[in-house]
């Protein structure tokens, strides 16, 4: 059975984000298995996934939310494998809301949380994929790679202005 | 079948804060079914408590927790009876983590947010019997009379301060 | 004498976001009176609603204001009847004085807060909705069936997700 | 009719903190007429206490609550005399409830805020003295000559600490 | 010699808000005397503003700045007249920074602090005009006068709302 | 090689809080390496560390500090093992500033965060054995243990409850 | 060998702001240089830059960052030149995350902490030009000019203002 | 004339946080000139103190005050040698307010901000050293040799934490 990846997220609005987390698993050939769930709105679907997640090759959740997140934890509470929370924007108040409802965690029960937004999907995707190496050896030469080559963009950037300052 | 009202929390160290609730409703004569459930811990019995409750003829369900509070939220994901979310103090971030994630809840799912500690576990009782008051004459009646008394108080304060600066 | 729900807002600029508990409250057939009124600038015509309310057949009391949002506490303040405040944006803070100075309420006078702006008071209709079917089975059902068909709505998007990505 | 200055609170657990604004105006000559009154638990005695400020010779309220603090808001509402808010310290959020409960007043109904707890409420005692001195000379000498005694405390507690550095 | 409000502002910027402390002051007939004056660019010509403004018949001065808002304590510590602070948007941290460096000031020199932005600002206009009626009854009068069409275009607005709604 | 977890905080007052990771740890059977490592104080230490830690053996990093906790980030970007990092209070911003200056790691460096101070670090532990479980299905087993005892924890409790209420 | 300030900034997004430090310091005559560095992407090129500032002659360095800002913190750990750190918004928490994590440096390394944004930018500038001038009497005489030339700005704006007003 | 390090402070009770400044000031043999000045009680004071510093031999101005601290602003506005503000706890806000009214200075006037309290106290401390250093080779070389201790302290509390764990 494959490894794969759990992406859900609360709602359709929540894909443009969640697609950051999509695409950088992708990069590294990772399967991934997406789903729109509510905590609160389907909250037996929403635990039946996480209950079920590992014996469908789910290695790793990534929850993504606004307001008061409480989707990474509810997956939390059903399954022991990591989960990791994003907390989205989707308030007046700028994700703080979410942010804090999702890294929050009372001890016993741990959410993996990033940072809110786009930035912080991405990272999911990034931390799951440093969590598969783990026991991957060939994930782990990809993560290495990835890192040269986002340090090459910086070095590149960083040229490209040098030359605008000769 | 007697109205009750259930009053649950996230943990032993919430029934200081809790008690406040449940005082109010003893002060009221209404039944209440007190219970230690979490949301991440015991999320099965969370979440039979909640679907359980209206046959068990609990009418109202007040939910306190610390942290990312999600108990609130948990217990109005799986009934249709009002549920009234006390965020409790329990971090370094004096509850506005619990407030935030008690009350920033989404379309669909209300939880009736109250006041941060004691003082809102308080107002969840008092909450508690308002609503029950809407079907119930007698209780409206107590309730003018409580707040009568509670004016009377003020008053009596006020004359007392008086008489201290005469 | 039929139930209603007051709606009141301290402004016209309040309109499009209060209208959000107007809808829901329709949609379930429950008479609304609303209102527009000022705890500030019609303080008596305020106090006067809420006194009159429940004389006038009103049940349940929706109050949403922006900035330092005392509506909501002024009708609390008169009337025994359960009174549900929607924090507004209305300011350069996000909502977050709003929320502070509606959920914050001292002990005795409760008010049940929902989240910021619309969704809060899409929210606060749904708890209205709730509270009036503690004593009318009706409403209930409406409720359960409304739950299961904004289940449905999840269940469907997430549908079209996996069809996305086949 | 000698010019008073209205000092409000909304609970005798304010004592402590109001106290420093009646001291002030005591040292000033002014009368004090000192109230426990809430928004909430007393909003009639509240209004009527404001209605009726300017008639009896009462040219300035000076309103303390915590939490949400409604009191200063709920004079203004009332009477066109100048209000000065002070924001107490009174739940976990340290104050900021109460400040922005305070100060974010709507257009129209304006409340003079100043800091929170002690600090705010000796403010506010200066602040009323510097209100009545607009038409009192005298008033407006005094403040002169207390200006450069604090001043001279400033000079002195600097001294001394030239002193100990020697 | 005619009574005056002095309004100053700390960069051009600040007009559109300003504005609105002008504007009602000049409703009320009320000279204003209106400056561009920095506390950090130019504290020499603020200092001396300050200083001469009784001389000049300045009665209140308003003074808005964003930022960290220093020119509100600037114009404080060198009079005794009242100051009215206004905090202004202007920068990322939405006017919570204004705010703060505005309303909390030391014990002895107090901010009349208003709300943060244009509403605040005409709050300011306001405040300064109840401060000027305590020693004008034709002032006073006019507040009233304004109170009741204040009080008026909200009965206007809500029985415009009562008729879409019939 | 026998899988560890490398502990590291900033400063030897951290050690309390940090000594709740290290404790779980220990149930599990799991070996750990504590270092106290500064980013700012020994900054090539600490990225030495990082560097060598999956030659060492050291499968995850968790990193614990307060203020501008920079700590985790600086093993971040030296490692493609996961890190986990726990802001602890130490400030007066009551860990705010540690918080955020933890999760908010920019895109494709991410930090695992857990929530403030010795519940974050509890969870920090157990997030860690998590990970190493998706390759070791004994602690997986042994998580699923330790869920069913911690809820039996809840259980308990709660019947203790219970009886006192009777 | 002639003084220069280096300007690093972790992303070429933060170009715009930062150009506003690079602005003062040309209209100082003072040469810059000016790298893209990431504390996280190129830790080491980073460190290096820091380590090797004062044998190129760099006497001061200025660090932008949005998010968790750690490359202020970065250059002052592997350097005892001073660092001014400007926070940059780059998240949908508008700064204060990069704030906090750029000011609450621990002990023994300090960072000097400019305002959010464009501002800060600029004002790193000054100060670095501040610090040089220390030693350099002509670099003291464009400041005190410079300043002049901004009060008289001041002085301008406001005169225009007074015309208006006329 | 020998350089000096000006530490004003806006009260007696800043002290405690302010000698760590004058403490590390001494270890390096700097001389000190400490002053109690209030912007707001002793403006004139503090102008004057501003103004004259750099005639005296002071290079350096570190200004330390809590609420809204604008004693760092004040110094910044009279003179162009740089100023350091360390905000200080001082109300209930914990020290959030002096913060951002330090740091969020308006273009043109910069103050090099550090963190809340004592750990920002003994920082200004180093800053201050840093800033002279760059004209006095002896100074660097001690600050080079600080931070070797500071780094032998980190690496001693590590060994003695190994020692602990063997």
């Amino acid at each position: 059975m494959t490894s794969k990846v759990g992406i859900v997220m609360g709602s359709d609005s929540d894909i443009p984000a969640m697609q950051e987390a999509e695409k950088i698993l992708k990069e590294f050939g990772i399967q991934t298995e997406v789903r729109i769930l509510s905590a609160h709105r389907t909250p037996e679907l929403a635990a039946e996934f996480a209950k079920s997640a590992a014996k469908k090759g789910i290695r790793i959740i990534i929850a993504g939310a606004g307001m008061a997140n409480h989707l990474a934890g509810a997956m939390a509470a059903h399954t022991v494998i990591p989960v990791i929370g994003v907390p989205l924007e989707g308030s007046s108040l700028n994700g703080l809301d979410a942010l804090l409802s999702t890294v929050q965690m009372p001890p016993g029960i741990p959410v993996a949380c990033v940072a809110v937004g786009k930035a912080g999907a991405k990272n999911a995707g990034f931390l799951a994929v440093q969590m598969l190496a783990l026991s991957n050896k060939e994930l782990e030469k990809q993560l290495v790679e990835y890192r040269k080559q986002a340090q090459e963009v910086v070095v590149e950037k960083n040229k490209k202005l040098q030359k605008e300052r000769e």
